[in-house]
């Protein structure tokens, strides 16, 4: 798949599933919102109801960085299919950053659920260093 | 989430997104079909073009045996959205084995679109030590 492929899936993209490893070297995924800008994927912890802001994808990524995003989108004609993985290394934004304010911004723009209620946990940065797609045709 | 609607979840999707571990400690994730059998869950690699049958995710299961699968299904309403997590320890399924055999059924049973093309790469295992939901409402 060639990189204005790759970064139409990526623009189009309402949902990705992110994910990290812990220091016990186990995986972990989630989906999450994102947004991309220049070549760093943001998303943020939300309101959407969590037991705790302390989320296992902050502890794995504090603890290792190493991350991925998977983008795809499944249907029923296998012909169709395609899938996107960014490869990268995450870290936490700082709070208060004018990065941190840049991505939340950016996530406002891109999902209008997001108006009423801006995330307001910490944002997390993937940024990426390979990107690879494949489509089924 | 409570056991009968995790189960009801991982009966219903029809994708799983798969997040392995390589040996270097970086993730990897794909989605994938899948069907669960007891406590364990199968994917194949199928006849859906890849570049080699010698995949990523079987070198990474093959040197930790970490992995994870992920099932969500994205909404605009984010006040629907779900996940579902199983954790759990990997392997590649012996070939020609009668899991093997058991596994490929269930899955031709389970997609039609394998009835005339029956996976005939690899079967992965995932055997479930943890399974875990999230719903929004």
């Amino acid at each position: 798949m060639d990189h204005e492929t790759i970064a139409r899936f990526v623009e189009d993209a309402r949902v990705g599933r992110l994910a990290t490893v812990g220091a016990d070297g186990r995986p972990h995924a989630v989906p999450v919102c994102f947004v991309m800008l220049e070549s760093t994927v943001y998303s943020a912890v939300d309101h959407k109801p969590k037991r705790s802001r302390r989320l296992r994808r902050i502890a794995n990524i504090e603890a290792t960085r190493h991350a991925c995003l998977l983008l795809d989108e499944y249907t029923e004609d296998w012909t169709a299919l395609w899938w996107v993985r960014l490869d990268g290394s995450a870290r936490v934004v700082a709070a208060s950053s004018s990065e941190e304010a840049r991505a939340v911004a950016a996530l406002v723009r891109k999902y209008p659920q997001y108006v009423l209620s801006p995330p307001d946990g910490p944002v997390l940065a993937l940024d990426v260093t390979r990107s690879v797609g494949w489509s089924a045709s």
